[in-house]
């Protein structure tokens, strides 16, 4: 028995801070890359090639023990080629299809008794819900991408038309927060979550997480908890997992599930003693999970997101100074404006004084804040 | 202004761990190494080649903007070849001898008015000194290597006779406790410490660390690290130090420098704000240092040391499940007798509680314990 070795489809930040726990537990690590300058190529052994290519996928496949992915992307069909070759891939195919297609995630919720919003789909354009409602192409969108807002039946019939495929269309409901839940389950059923994370979005993209969720009762919080873990188990899932909420009248509806670390527990890596990326690996690799509990009272994450600034480096000059427990997240890209580049961290216990650093540090690097 | 590029001359475990931070704050990184194969090489950029050929590591340095080593064995020679060619060298030449060579260090620390252990230098083997006393070889030596202990003259004659140079001769001490403080600095002079460790050797070799130091008073304390911060500033230090002292007599004497990332620092990764590693960068770099303060109450290190067990994946099925807050960091050697493959860490309140689980870890992965 000796390490096994870990092949991630994909090398953009998620593989790159996959990376870092690989290391410390000694586990050859390996990405597939879709270009030789990829991020995570830096502080891993890289190939290169098309992740929507079995046959490429399958050479990796060949040199690696277990297979995970870090993106929703690669072909389902890709992902049962290798299972049906016996390679070891987790999430499985089986699971991932909830990660890939929200059409079929919202019939699996029903099926699991779990609170969708009201929902339906349509290829024509024809809804039986109130407008405005939201519309959402069933795979391949992130960060708000292939979802839209949708006020008339004028605008649906145009979406419906351009798009020439199944919508997932659903009720907008009168958002009051957005919650994120990570979840880690093992093939043998070991199940573990961290704290319910708010998540704080700007146009669609995610700018700032807060966990734990402050202002929330102890029953919702467990809840939610529980709700990620029935999930978990409902689906099979092997690996990490975000089960993204809405809270309503005080109480939850399903909004999406991404299975992969995700970007509202990057927090984990100051934040718990056990990070989302450790906790990825020990899961593909059937290890016990490892501690989710907190370093500290709060953690809060800010996203960098590539503004009118391109030196990434001087920034660090004033914050670092201003703001000597700030860590650092560089993501290796370069900056292209509303790009994630990297993220900051501040753990604690004064919610708000951590809450104004990150916020200064996120402005002050995306050059929204004047040097 | 973009990122500078570190080179580090070293790729073992020190390079290994510093490339993580380097990487989370985007800092190119590459590990200037002996062979193909060492541990820091699947994390960073390496080349391969021999450090103490000046031409090899002027070749290596022409690709970066700041040198740092990952050990004292660089010859000085070579090191003041670079500082004359221009290249960025962090700790100078002029500092590092004080690590490089134990005799020119005892004389910096009387200069300091620190307190040394009675000594003396020896080339023939004559000695004012009580027997049984401390030898050591000035240079070289490291976790306990060089250092001998010597009964009587017959055996001081032969040692010198042998050694065929100079040996720094010391009194022994009644040591209570070994300690070592680690201490940061930049180019213009900002300094900071973190709580001293109490280091707990085996046979010349730290088997584990506690921080803080248990049972010490606050006025002891604060006077170590006030000495840590005067050596550094005493030497003109740039990235991070060890200081090892001897506990005697509820005083202190002054034992040994090292001018890098040292295992004594090992338990700041996860047990402080800002670890040894990022520190180290950020001084290098002359940016403002992090946040040295703990994560924990306490924090215990211990050393995987190689013995009977050559798997060391197999003991993370009962590691983890039993201790699920375990930290553990390989340095992807091969396991060899008594040699250092890894670390692991614990933070948190109840100190015996750590050190039990430190223990038991260390004791299971080397074998010393039998599944």
């Amino acid at each position: 028995m000796s390490f096994p070795r870990v092949g991630v489809i994909g090398a953009g930040q998620l593989a790159r801070m996959m990376a870092v726990p690989a290391n410390d537990l000694g586990i050859p690590f390996t990405v597939f890359a879709s270009s030789p300058h990829d991020g995570a190529n830096s502080v891993a052994k890289f190939v290169v090639g098309d992740y929507t290519n079995s046959k490429d996928v399958l050479a990796f496949a060949a040199t690696c023990d277990v297979i995970t992915f870090e993106h929703e992307l690669v072909p389902a069909s890709v992902i049962r080629e290798l299972e049906n070759s016996g390679v070891k891939v987790y999430p499985r195919a089986e699971s991932f299809q909830y990660s890939q297609n929200k059409i079929i995630m919202r019939k699996k919720m029903e099926e699991l008794g779990l609170p969708n919003p009201k929902w339906e789909e349509s290829s024509d354009g024809h809804t039986s819900l109130n407008f405005p409602l939201i519309a959402k192409i069933p795979s391949g969108g992130y960060d708000g991408r292939g979802v839209f807002v949708i006020n008339d039946q004028a605008a649906l019939t145009q979406l419906a038309q351009g798009v020439n495929g199944v919508l997932l269309l659903e009720e907008k409901l009168p958002l009051e927060r957005e919650i994120s839940i990570m979840v880690a389950r093992s093939p043998h059923g070991q199940a573990s979550t961290w704290p319910a994370t708010l998540t704080i979005q700007q146009d669609g993209i995610c700018v700032q997480t807060i966990t734990p969720v402050p202002d929330i009762s102890d029953d919702l919080s467990i809840a939610l908890q529980q709700v990620a873990l029935r999930i978990a188990e409902g689906i099979g899932l092997v690996g990490v997992m975000a089960v993204e909420l809405f809270i309503v009248d005080g109480s939850f509806v399903i909004n999406e599930l991404a299975l992969r670390p995700h970007n509202s527990g990057h927090w984990s890596i100051e934040g718990a003693k056990t990070s989302q990326f450790e906790q990825h690996l020990r899961a593909i690799l059937d290890l016990p999970l490892g501690d989710p509990s907190m370093t500290a009272a709060f953690a809060v994450m800010g996203n960098v997101l590539g503004g009118p600034k391109t030196d990434m480096y001087r920034p660090y000059l004033h914050l670092m100074a201003r703001t000597p427990a700030l860590k650092f997240h560089q993501y290796g890209k370069e900056v292209r404006l509303g790009r994630k580049i990297g993220h900051v961290t501040m753990t604690g216990e004064n919610l708000l004084e951590l809450q104004q650093e990150v916020d200064h540090a996120v402005d002050y690097m995306s050059g929204v804040i004047d040097e």
